[in-house]
């Protein structure tokens, strides 16, 4: 199987186990759950997931054990997404292609919508897989902690704090987008690992490329957010650089950026060779980070 | 012990736990983990910490074991009395008699912050207790996965939704405060029966005496709402009259609210008697929670 056709089997799987996991129920408030399905279903690269599965696949492990974290990777983004965009932060009315959650519902509710998905996360991971097994009850709890870890104050948060100050020269910048965007793509490789069985050194090596495939994700977004189209990127362009926020391009020059995003994808290929992983889809997927066009 | 000396020795040793949670790290950006410890050390009941506590004590379980779930439920309530706070939702400028986060911080930093203790709960429950034990393994993942599901969108989020929305009569202010004040107190109790090792019969009779417990709670918040002084309560008082929110007094009246709260404690120790309980802290917390008086 081809990547692109990887690809597209992996985010059929996602959707398909998104679509199942904030059913309507009579114990949840229609009002809240409608406002986190309206998010969650919206789309978007579903990339942090699908390097969940990735990875699982990549060291030999069984995918299906590592949906449940694909899926909480998923909703923490949707999550970090909805409060980003609220006015008290980036202040966004555009988003994937949409209203973004609190011009169609409300702040209040668009924070409550954050919390509950972030929440939801643990209570998937907690109860998913269902296994009896020690060795795979061991695994979740190890998930759970890196995901909450990366997703938290010392990750994604903390670099969500420091954009919201304001970062200033090119060390902060780094500093805050390995945290607010780095931290858990990292997750999404080393979760996918551990539940797919991988042994330390594997995961070591995964969780080096993966940290090239954070930066390299950052620099591209910054690169189109100055070239790309609004219609494809689905969300204001230009809108980082009018704010006066740092971005690569900005501090490097864009050409200075490509090549930067270049160096990234050169040392995670390393990483991953030296795994034995360099013909993974693993590997496939920074490529595809680093060529997108949205 | 009597029940103060218990009450006082536990929530010194809560005291000391919260206090190394959320240590200065160089992996947080100050400004946000400062927000942090600014809402966790500024005091507080400390009713549902104090109730895991009491909880494992009272099944005759290891109360070092269920010390980090009682934690992860401060961070828990206390993120949510942020959120609660914000200008979008409640819009309340003092707590716990000191301004509220929002006001000192900033809305943003506040959400944040909220963020922050909300997965720093769940970072700590999945990381401690330390235990290769597959039994201890098991209880923390059950564990993780009650707490989660309490406090999402089918429990207190989806109760300060209905609270957002605005709810009408009798019943809707008892399923509202079921989720957003009771769910927790519920998880509180189970949470610290499930680390202690409880059976599933005793853990059935705690959690049925912990949703009065949780209904007490409420209804005399109302009436301190009313009667008390807001020095005392630490909050604006008759706030939630004057917003023309239903209370139980505005409801029931004063003394048909105090009736109920009485006939919860009654229910509850029934619960706690059938699981030889009766006379535990537990039992003895639901008669804090009815005759305090803030």
């Amino acid at each position: 199987m081809n990547f692109q056709e990887y690809l597209e089997a992996r985010r059929a799987d996602i959707e398909t186990a998104l679509a199942s996991v904030l059913p309507p129920s009579p114990d949840c408030p229609p009002v809240v759950g409608d406002a986190m399905r309206y998010s969650l279903t919206a789309g978007g690269k579903r990339l942090r997931p699908v390097l969940c599965l990735a990875s699982a696949d990549a060291v030999g492990g069984d995918r299906a054990l590592a949906m449940p974290a694909a899926c909480a990777l998923e909703l923490i983004h949707t999550y970090s997404l909805i409060h980003d965009d609220l006015p008290a932060m980036d202040n966004d009315t555009m988003r994937r292609g949409r209203p973004t959650l609190h011009v169609v519902a409300g702040e209040g509710m668009a924070i409550l919508a954050g919390d509950g998905l972030l929440t939801e996360a643990f209570a998937l991971m907690a109860r998913a897989p269902a296994s009896p097994d020690p060795s795979i009850q061991g695994r979740k709890l190890r998930v759970i902690g890196i995901i909450a870890t990366a997703a938290g104050a010392t990750g994604m948060v903390g670099g969500q704090a420091l954009d919201l100050v304001g970062a200033a020269g090119a060390d902060d910048l780094r500093s805050m987008h390995g945290k607010k965007t780095g931290a858990l793509i990292r997750a999404a490789a080393t979760a996918g690992a551990v539940m797919g069985g991988a042994d330390d050194a594997t995961l070591a090596l995964i969780d080096a490329a993966a940290t090239d495939f954070g930066l390299a994700f950052q620099i591209v977004d910054d690169i189109l957010d100055v070239e790309g189209e609004p219609a494809a990127i689905g969300k204001t362009a230009g809108k980082d650089a009018a704010a006066g926020k740092p971005t690569y391009p900005a501090v490097y020059g864009l050409d200075g950026a490509r090549r930067l995003a270049g160096e990234c994808l050169e040392r995670a290929e390393a990483h991953l060779r030296e795994a034995r992983l360099g013909d993974s889809h693993v590997m496939a997927i920074g490529r595809w980070i680093v060529t997108r066009s949205h």
